[in-house]
């Protein structure tokens, strides 16, 4: 990160390119069952191989493949039965020439031989005698000891959420607890004369309850952060920095949802430089201007927009990326996103990244259609209401209704 | 749902028109922190308007309106300060005709004002006289009081898995807690004479872990579910219908990851049959034709194949979007997706889904590609490794390399 101040808008791709800071949550060592999305901070090697056993993928004979080939309806192999493989025990009995030993899937393959032939190309035409009337290929029916993962092999690698599958790839391979990076700790801090806790029954008038802290926690759980209210705190500069520094002792990432007003954006802002270093004052974006990007002690800072709406536009945007990256992740979980076409003209500003709620509405015969949603930035419920938005994007001066666009979809 | 047997395989889109339970989990009351994701039982309406109070959505002076038409540059309109609004507290002085009042973002509207003209086309040319250059309509620059959401309006609707914007909507209208279904409790079992719970430490010789079953959690906790693991039953008739008759007990959902053996799946149906109705036995897909569904006393039933990479495949098309409707849930959130190109031809058979697992890659300039991961159907790391699959639909037999596909990602 550069040391330098910018105290004009940059774009968000900007942003996110060049505001990257160093910081990594501490590694904690979490247990299986709880692993789910987590970030291993180290690749997980298998301490052995897998499956590590030569297993049949079949129901089947387990054969030497020379002794099959050839083999027609017209011209069947006979082999001589030799026993039976039991699940989950090791084979009692070996393979010899011209023999084969009955295996179910999943079984261990016996000493001796080298493929399994399916049960539909064989007949017991006599007690003791298996009639085979296709060929199989060495290997054929076999996972191999180590075909699934070698031993040491990586068995999830370090900074990628963690999926459903790798969890029964840690399972298979015994490995009981890994070494992740714990949630980053997102300090969530309210400021405004006029915000109230939520759960204030009764409101006096010109207070609103704050409505950010509460949407803000739900994205930061979604990118894997584990938020922490720090409270509301007046438009007051000496309050504000009190909490700022309280807030920074114990997070890993403070977000401020600033007042709404200039004169409170500006406190916020006063107050930030006396703790750290802002590293950027305005983004190039539309809703979600006023958004400050700062740094102190090597703490990351995002300063918010007042209004709800805004503010978490720009959280989506920016602020998800930071808290997956603390966490040790660089590529997040992929976004869900559908084409739709647009239903009515947007207006946009070129130079600016303008993102626009839309509403997706499956049209009789005219495929997905995504309806720009309208009112005032101010209101939450235009958010709540929206399907996903549409970026336009900085070049753009609008687009015409009836454009296809990619939209983010909301989850 | 049809009363009648079917044995005959079923492609996945008649599976799920026609398997659709009735049963839905119970509703409890849920605290507003803990509602991500969550699916509420009915409609929540807000207790009074929102934001409940006219707000100024900018700095300026609120006014009326009618005092400012034909005003420029040229020819200002000049109006008389009256006061100043204060953040979060009534506005003390109403605007008398020829008047202006100071306020910031976000404050109440004065009596008598129904505007409000931005501060950047005013200016204090005299102390006490505001100069105005640009005319304001009535209701420019206020949020009415009930702009957001009217009283009794719909803050979240029932039946949607609530979003973070949703959990701000109910922080400002002060709803703390919500009716909401009880996530789904999933009972897993595993059956295999060869399957040994995870942690066990030393394998002897034919052995291999539950793996399955930690990843079928993780799929089931990623659809708002509850996993319990109901233990691994060895390939024995009795037990196996003992160990149901518990599952069935205290679950909503009972996932039987089967024997991989043709013996150990008609086992597998012999129970079932016996404590409820089997409902389809064998899908049109690859991997994954040994699913089974049942039904036993109302509690929905899935029989997944033994192979852990299929019974995945099975369950993330078939069981995740069942768990969302035992939630009360129709419409689950959006399944991630892109657009890329296969880089080689995949073969399919007529008349099945057969599902291919991808990588993704970012060519130098031939667009993202989608690289079919081969290998056999046993290996779980192959799902590990894949960022997501491809569907090829039943008519199809192959896709030809360069074709622009559907990926479903795994996030």
């Amino acid at each position: 990160m550069s040391g330098r101040e910018f105290f004009t808008a940059l774009t968000v791709a900007e942003a996110l390119a060049g505001f990257r800071p160093a910081r990594r949550t501490r590694v904690e060592s979490v247990a299986r069952e709880e692993l789910l999305h987590r970030v291993p901070a180290a690749d997980v090697l298998a301490p052995h191989a897998l499956p590590g056993f030569a297993r049949s993928t079949v129901d089947g004979y387990a054969v030497r493949a020379a002794d099959t080939f050839g083999a027609s309806d017209g011209l069947p192999a006979y082999l001589e039965l030799a026993g039976t493989v039991r699940m989950g025990r090791a084979a009692e009995v070996a393979v010899p020439a011209h023999g084969a030993v009955a295996i179910p899937t999943g079984a261990m393959i016996p000493h001796g031989a080298d493929a399994v032939v399916m049960v539909e190309y064989t007949a017991e035409t006599m007690p003791g005698t298996i009639e085979v009337t296709r060929p199989v290929a060495p290997g054929g029916g076999v996972v191999g000891a180590d075909d699934d993962v070698p031993v040491r092999g990586v068995l999830v690698p370090a900074g990628r959420p963690l999926r459903a599958p790798d969890l029964g790839l840690l399972a298979s391979a015994g490995v009981s607890a890994v070494p992740v990076h714990a949630r980053p700790r997102v300090a969530i801090l309210s400021t405004g004369d006029e915000v109230v806790p939520p759960d204030t029954q009764e409101l006096t008038a010109g207070q609103v309850r704050d409505a950010t802290a509460s949407a803000l926690a739900g994205l930061i759980r979604d990118a894997g952060g584990d938020p922490v209210y720090a409270g509301i705190v007046p438009d007051d500069a000496d309050a504000l920095i009190e909490a700022l520094r309280q807030a920074l002792a114990e997070a890993d990432l403070v977000v401020i949802s600033a007042g709404s007003s200039v004169g409170a954006r500006d406190e916020t802002a006063t107050a930030v430089a006396e703790l750290g270093k802002i590293w950027c004052h305005g983004l190039a974006i539309k809703p979600g201007k006023p958004t400050m990007l700062a740094e102190c002690d090597e703490i990351p800072l995002i300063g918010l927009p007042g209004n709800p709406l805004s503010a978490l536009v720009v959280f989506r945007l920016v602020g998800v990326p930071l808290v997956w990256r603390l966490a040790g992740c660089d590529q997040p979980p992929p976004q869900p996103r559908t084409r739709a076409r647009l239903t009515r003209n947007v207006a946009s500003q070129a130079g600016r990244l303008d993102v626009i709620q839309v509403r997706l509405d499956q049209g009789p015969d005219t495929g997905l259609g995504a309806e720009p949603l309208h009112g005032p930035s101010a209101l939450l419920s235009v958010l709540a209401r929206a399907d996903g938005c549409v970026l336009v994007p900085e070049p753009a001066t609008g687009l015409d209704g009836g454009t296809e666009v990619d939209v983010m979809l909301y989850a």
